[in-house]
């Protein structure tokens, strides 16, 4: 009971016909995501001063909305990045008409949830790639041999990829279960990287039971892959956090927005795509954030995609700057739009298209590294 | 690669213009859901005959909408619920216009996904409650200290409570860790029952690192609690199938809301609220389903908490019938209505409102027993 901890704010669009409304409605919010009683009934002193959360004042924001800022203290949170969620939005997300928006971590939770180990830099240093994109080819499809999925990798190194990433749809089935799949496919990354002076990364995509993800992590790194795939939405986000600060793992994480989409496509509840894809990922400890890119098959415009690549990589934002990783719309096209918008730390997915290509995808994935190096070698002429 | 085995349906409602553009939508989101590849790169064999969603017909599903099932391989999935979800909703979450509204899991998903342990018929054993709704008051407000929270759960048992729900806001915080708050409500609760002869449950919250959570609910056990409480949202939804089936623990599972609010607030995305409160508890191993009543500070309508309770009890779902749980909205006043409602097979959560009644909580608690207790001898007379 700390009472003098520095409170963390989260701020949320309030949807109300007044400033008044909406600030009654934080109260109740304040309320609900605490103690979860009514005002009348909260016991005086250390929870009333302490536990409550305290409303900020009301902006506007957008017609009929209102940023509103709620702060609470970090002993209503304790350790774990699941119950900071809980009091950010858990019961909040069964309201109509909120949306977080905003999130300040203050000094004490900051310290308590360090966010990524690697970021930019250390991605960097680990793939070799000290410039421009990096380019992340995905093995699929499900229902393939671990086999065949090695052997995709293998070539996709040889054509240049820095990260071979699962597709997110492999989990522990029989065509290729987790374990022959892993070793399989790091032993033909190691092979590939071995006989072409690479440093590609193999990211094994990490499911199971609860108290099998840490053991299955270890068993990926043991087995020589790079990097691991986590689906916060499936998985809870837990799992980012306790593996981005256990230093035996030690290894970078990619965040994957499968079963996340209902917290952005609607305009009133949930997140805002640059917090559900930007600053949660950062805070739970991901390097690199996957979300569907503008002209792919998903429907995010380009302002949304700008926002998320803005949080993961805002210099003031929590915790070190992270790769955002837009999936899908690339091609060699596109490249040059691609590195106008995105820059240079960026982690370009690239899905099943490739597969086009059959045994010759490491030349396809040649194309596109070499379609990203000249627009940016155009970029830094022009 | 079985190919034999029975698959599993989804029905997803989904949005478009006519039957011909939902069919479209409904074959994209079959290769979404599984090899993530463009229809013409999908090998053939296995892969396209077996892996591949086969899309069924369309019906239509209100204004602009059709409702269409398509079936999946078990293969797809393996043993893990998580991928169950992943296959049914993950990157199909992400699309605009799409909710899942119906699941038919076949043999062979039915028999790797056992359902609720307990049930309605367990639970009536377990808590001696032979007939009638269940009263559960939920310990809180989060900041008390273990012992005040101990003393209102032994009010509450002293009052005829059935279940002693933990607020889903007490975590691991350091007002009343987790270890130290579970051992005196338990065993408050215990002595309770040996005093007055009843056989009510303690619902520890389960929160923490995903290699904890198991221990955890094992010490729980252990210390005397009768079931737990599981936050699916965010823990996700495995550990609920790994503790219904592990038979060390043996105790009965309650799932709480948190954090799932814009799976069903978006009227085109998520899922329906019978799916996500009623079959996916349900199919997960879940006994009790916590949802926001109709008259609560949520905004649930009536026939949204009707749909909740039927998937929860539809003797045709899959697995044992589990209890409904409203939470919120619930008086002595309204109990009338409750029980015509909800029938008998339903705990009703009882929150803040009851704290009102300050160390005369039990008083309350007993109110509502009686008031429930009346509204069904005058419901059976009438």
């Amino acid at each position: 009971m700390t009472g003098s901890a520095e409170r963390f704010t989260v701020t949320y669009r309030i949807f109300a016909d007044s400033a008044a409304d909406a600030l009654r409605r934080a109260h109740d919010v304040a309320l609900e995501q605490t103690v979860e009683v009514p005002g009348d009934v909260v016991p005086e002193g250390f929870i009333a001063d302490e536990i409550v959360g305290q409303v900020g004042s009301a902006t506007t924001a957008g017609r009929g909305a209102f940023g509103i800022a709620i702060s609470y203290s970090p002993d209503s949170v304790g350790t774990e990045l699941l119950q900071l969620l809980n009091v950010m939005f858990g019961n909040a997300s069964i309201l109509k008409g909120i949306k977080a928006i905003g999130f300040a971590p203050g000094a004490t939770i900051a310290a308590r949830f360090p966010g990524p180990r690697f970021g930019i830099s250390g991605l960097r240093e680990r793939t070799g790639r000290r410039e421009g994109g990096l380019i992340s080819p995905v093995i699929k499809p499900q229902g393939s041999s671990a086999d065949r999925l090695a052997d995709i990798a293998w070539r996709c190194v040889a054509g240049g990829a820095d990260i071979i990433k699962d597709d997110h749809g492999l989990a522990d089935q029989p065509m290729a279960p987790f374990h022959e799949r892993t070793e399989k496919v790091a032993a033909a990354v190691a092979r590939a990287n071995a006989e072409f002076g690479t440093s590609a990364l193999h990211f094994a995509n990490i499911t199971g039971r609860p108290d099998q993800l840490v053991e299955r992590a270890l068993f990926a790194k043991e087995a020589g892959a790079g990097g691991v795939l986590l689906m916060p939405g499936l998985l809870g986000f837990e799992i980012a956090h306790q593996l981005a600060s256990d230093p035996d793992f030690d290894l970078p994480i990619m965040t994957h927005p499968s079963f996340t989409g209902p917290f952005v496509l609607s305009p009133d509840t949930g997140f805002s795509h640059a917090m559900m894809y930007g600053v949660l990922q950062r805070l739970a400890g991901s390097d690199i954030s996957v979300f569907p890119n503008v002209g792919g098959r998903f429907g995010f415009s380009a302002e949304e995609c700008f926002s998320i690549a803005d949080a993961c990589r805002d210099p003031d934002g929590h915790g070190a700057p992270m790769m955002p990783s837009p999936g899908g719309g690339m091609s060699v096209e596109r490249a040059a739009d691609m590195v106008t918008m995105y820059g240079d730390d960026v982690v370009y997915l690239i899905g099943g298209s490739l597969l086009r290509a059959g045994d010759r995808i490491g030349e396809a994935v040649t194309a596109m590294r070499n379609a990203v190096d000249a627009a940016r070698a155009e970029r830094d002429q022009g």
